[in-house]
């Protein structure tokens, strides 16, 4: 990597690349396209009767009153705004007259909820009127405005309809009208992360600066001395500042710490407003926290925050793999915090964090009817752990809903917007970050340019793409080279291109002018790869993972009916990959022949001198994203290797 | 093993031996000398200073009222009981002016504080009287009972008196006017099981067997339906029956469950009542359960009770290494249950347990300079448990004294009890168990016969035995072949006896008639070996300990100033011993050459195909029972083995 591609001070320069949106792209290959259908067709109907049922849309109608049940819950309007934004992202790419039916009654309960002044909150107009901004670190009420503004722009690009986006941003203008530095407003900022990437979305729909300005002082009130929420409430002993990413300005922030979902959605916001304000010292902090969050701290799914103890990150190298916390939401964050630094830098590094996200972490927290839900994404799922013989807090299995519903809702949103992490455009420069078969309809100079992939990824590493302009066009194709992808070949026309030569960052760059016959090929191979982890992460030493393409596989114990803690995988066992098309959707599995502790040998001891025996046991291996889909049992991602 | 060592049916038939008395024997070996006299000048001293600090001896003036700080604490009875019972072992074998008239006043005052019905109990005599008898799961009124009994029970065999005997069999008689199957007696048992047997010890002094069949009847009540705890106050929801062993009737009872010095309590009362009943149905249950306790929920080092959630056992095979519990009195609860069963079977698996807690998860419990205690005792503390970045309850290092103060007495007696765990004795039999340097004096047919050792143990093999008749005699002397030894030889008057020949369910018998020249010599081969665990044992697959004689040894980042967890121990490594005699009071030490994972080429990457190089360093253990005596830092027992 040449040294012109670093700013002279040994940072990134700002780039500014543009996703193509959710609307323009088109997701058909078969991967992606049927955990999307199923998104659209089951998950969504199925959310909405949740939401429907327990209470949080007609909560809208604001009829509570004291004593009645249920009584809404802070919470509750982020719940029915990450729904909205989903529907409204499934509506662009899939019509669908009755999902648009109840996104409308959907919306128009939301916008008669708001109040004269423009305020709009559930919980603080019926349950605590008269708590109104008094506990921002604690009580959502930022964060909810935050989703609803999100869910309002998606609904409007989706839709054109303005009836929410019309709403929130005089939500927005009210919010601006209270806090900020000029006289008459108040200081404060939001307990949990969210309005700050919400106003800049809404600043780039509507152009409005102050959205901007609002999000950018949100951002500046974190860190000050006295913080800002222990001067909301004086009376009340400070909580621990980092949980809510308060210990230091954000510019001066150097780990990842605190409520794991939170500091993603903050980090979105920083490097949003960097972005957008070509703030290079802003940038420079998001890649700080981002080196610390996936050099030090994250699983090899893509999961972050290790601990349940308050949903947070703890310390570099911290990842235990049975009482992963890895929350399904922390994971889309970090995708999100991983698009933004993509676009803003144009480095691959970034495309690899979301790709392994996607394709794990993320993925793993919805079955495949799309019905049941991780909200914990575990790496290890003992047999005790099943027995409610331990004093966790919950059985680690699929759940239908959550008391705290944040992780489905959020899921659907990734999974109806997912087409828009698959390009980016720069001017003339086209960028190709995701292989999902599909295509993308894109501007350039005022002609449309039509880039389309065919490919069996992530099962297959063969890759034909096409670049069509309406008009011959000189454009530069960048292909990433995944991070995990160590022999590539690619040929355009059949002609060999020297990807070493046009590698950069992470992308190989196809210059040429396009008449639009070109076909390009890519050739990823992807053989099984074992995955060690750095020698600190203590939970992993001596213990090596499975990955083949960007998917981690785990043993789960339906295909490997044996204690699986007694396997052990000798260095030198061949592996092997096989696609089953019956199985689970049709995945590609991989076996190979390990070792298993005997105990027969054992009935009269707990510890002696002389080793286990070992006989050997055939494994086979399913990617972890669709673990928990059949038989509830152990499971394990990493395995003893000798 | 021949079949005619086991009773027909397959079980234990019931042998008694009889233990050599503390005051019987004398410990001079440096390696139990020197911690006893640590014990004796040290620790019972600053206990004492810490009882009488804290309130705990002064509260027998039962001049407490509502409103005056500290308010006694339920378990404070039993704090001072063990202390006297401690202080009257070390008389016994030690006499000292200044210890002697303090035990004498603080037997005063306990005595002092008998209601005229014969209770005593300071908290429900002061703070709840209205309370008496009402909550005996909860609120330990028949544990300090039982704690009482037992400290009168060593003051009078220690000093003669009769003071505290006499009170505490009236409390006795009073108790057993409350409790029992009788008309116009009520039921329950100890939610705390001790009285159990506290009550046998007071038996065997008195002879009164309404004592022995109390304790039986407090046995009996155990997994009743309803639950005799659920009985007395129905009014509250009924508690997991297991964690107070309440789940079966104790003669059902498989696995050792729930609260782990209470079970090891239970378990001794029902050895001690099986032994005194001649119930061979009762040490078929002791059997059992000494067996799910040994083969299946012990560490390596003795300590038993894995979990902090409620001080419990938990399951098979469950054992982690950083998050241990294993309190220190629930290890010296198993040396008591080993050593009631090792006299009932003369088997010497029970000596082989005995002796590795003694020397490895109790001595831990103290520190050389016997002034800071382990409540918990860890097989690995890691960095991150030192910074308290964590949310764990405690930091994992020694403390001087604990809120709840259980284990500094407990050790305390035990250290000056020593002496009983040496010897035993039945007819003309004489057995060895723990090789410690020293006499004792038994009494066979009415002749004094000394027994001796001297021997460097446990840091070498060589053991030089006399048996000295008053007059010669015909006497069957078995001395313990340790579970740990593999190669043993042994001479007596340097004459090659046949070890496999005469060795006997872990014993070796000399049989002959002595006249008091002899010199036997035991010689146990003492190898640096290296332990495994049960491969079921999930945190110690892949791993290491080691071992060297009854010691497990430990690594210490003083000594080892690396990230311990980089370590990675090759099978074929030369391990060796050498004794340090300037380091942490003389021990033995190992050393040798392993592997350190290197992280200098993981600067860019958290995960990658690639594994981990490593070089070569040196390592030093030390014995597990003298660790945190030094600097505070990491420490493991368990090395990952490659």
């Amino acid at each position: 990597m040449g040294d012109l591609d670093n700013g002279t001070d040994g940072f990134t320069q700002l780039r500014k690349l543009s996703p193509v949106p959710f609307d323009r792209v088109s997701v058909e290959g078969a991967f992606w396209y049927e955990r999307m259908r199923v998104n659209r067709e089951q998950t969504l109907q199925a959310e909405y009767r949740m939401l429907k049922e327990t209470g949080r849309i007609d909560a809208f109608a604001l009829d509570w009153k004291p004593g009645m049940e249920p009584r809404p819950h802070q919470f509750w309007d982020s719940d029915v705004a990450k729904w909205v934004e989903a529907a409204s992202y499934s509506l662009a790419t899939h019509p669908d007259a009755e999902l648009e039916r109840l996104l409308d009654e959907v919306v128009s309960a939301i916008v008669a909820a708001q109040q004269s002044d423009g305020y709009l909150n559930v919980y603080f107009t019926v349950v605590e009127p008269e708590n109104r901004w008094k506990n921002l670190r604690d009580m959502h009420e930022l964060y909810c405005a935050g989703h609803l503004m999100e869910a309002a722009v998606a609904h409007f690009q989706a839709t054109d309809k303005r009836t929410l986006l019309d709403a929130m941003t005089r939500c927005a203008d009210y919010i601006d009208s209270v806090f900020g530095d000029a006289s008459g407003k108040r200081y404060g900022a939001p307990g949990h992360e969210e309005i700050e990437l919400a106003l800049v979305k809404l600043y780039r729909v509507t152009g409005e600066r102050r959205y901007l300005r609002l999000s950018e002082f949100f951002l500046e009130q974190r860190g000050r001395k006295p913080s800002v929420f222990h001067l909301e409430r004086p009376d009340e002993p400070p909580c621990p500042t980092s949980s809510v990413q308060d210990h230091l300005p954000v510019r001066e922030q150097q780990d990842a710490v605190g409520h794991a979902v939170r500091a993603m959605y903050l980090y979105c916001g920083m490097a949003d407003v960097a972005s957008e304000t070509e703030d290079e010292q802003l940038l420079h902090a998001c890649e700080r926290l981002w080196d610390s969050t996936t050099l030090r701290r994250m699983y090899i799914t893509g999961g972050v925050g290790s601990t349940s103890v308050g949903e947070c990150f703890t310390e570099d190298y911290d990842l235990p793999n049975s009482t992963a916390y890895a929350e399904s939401c922390a994971a889309i964050g970090l995708v999100f915090f991983a698009h933004r630094m993509l676009q803003a830098t144009g480095d691959g590094r970034y495309a690899d964090v979301m790709e392994r996200a996607l394709y794990n972490g993320i993925l793993s927290g919805v079955s495949l009817d799309g019905a049941r839900f991780f909200y914990v994404n575990l790496l290890e799922r003992t047999a005790s752990q099943l027995t409610g013989d331990r004093h966790d807090r919950d059985l680690p299995t699929r759940q239908g809903w959550f008391g705290c519903a944040c992780c489905p809702p959020n899921i659907a949103r990734l999974l109806a917007s997912l087409g828009q992490y698959v390009y980016s455009q720069a001017d003339v420069e086209l960028y190709v970050h995701l292989y999902v078969g599909g295509t993308a309809r894109m501007s350039v100079a005022g002609h449309e340019v039509v880039v389309s992939q065919e490919t069996d990824y992530p099962w297959d590493g063969l890759v034909r793409l096409r670049v069509r302009p309406e008009v011959a066009m000189w454009l530069a194709l960048n292909l990433r080279i995944p991070g995990w992808c160590a022999k590539v070949d690619l040929y355009v026309d059949g002609r060999a291109v020297d990807v070493a030569e046009c590698a950069h960052r992470g992308y190989v760059c196809v210059e040429r002018k396009w008449s639009g016959d070109e076909v390009i090929e890519l050739c990823m191979a992807m053989p099984v790869q074992r995955m060690y982890s750095h020698p600190d992460v203590k939970h992993d030493v001596g213990r090596v993972a499975l990955q083949r393409g960007p998917m981690v596989y785990c043993l789960e114990a339906v295909d490997n009916p044996v204690e699986m803690h007694r396997i052990v995988l000798p260095r030198d066992a061949q592996l092997s990959a096989r696609h089953e098309s019956q199985l689970l959707g049709g995945v590609t599995v991989i076996t190979g022949e390990a070792l298993l502790a005997d105990d027969t040998d054992w009935q009269e001891t707990l510890y002696r001198s002389r080793p286990p025996r070992y006989r050997t046991v055939n494994i086979k291996a399913i990617p972890y994203c669709v673990w928990d889909n059949r038989e509830v049992g152990p499971m394990a991602v990493w395995l003893r290797e000798c």
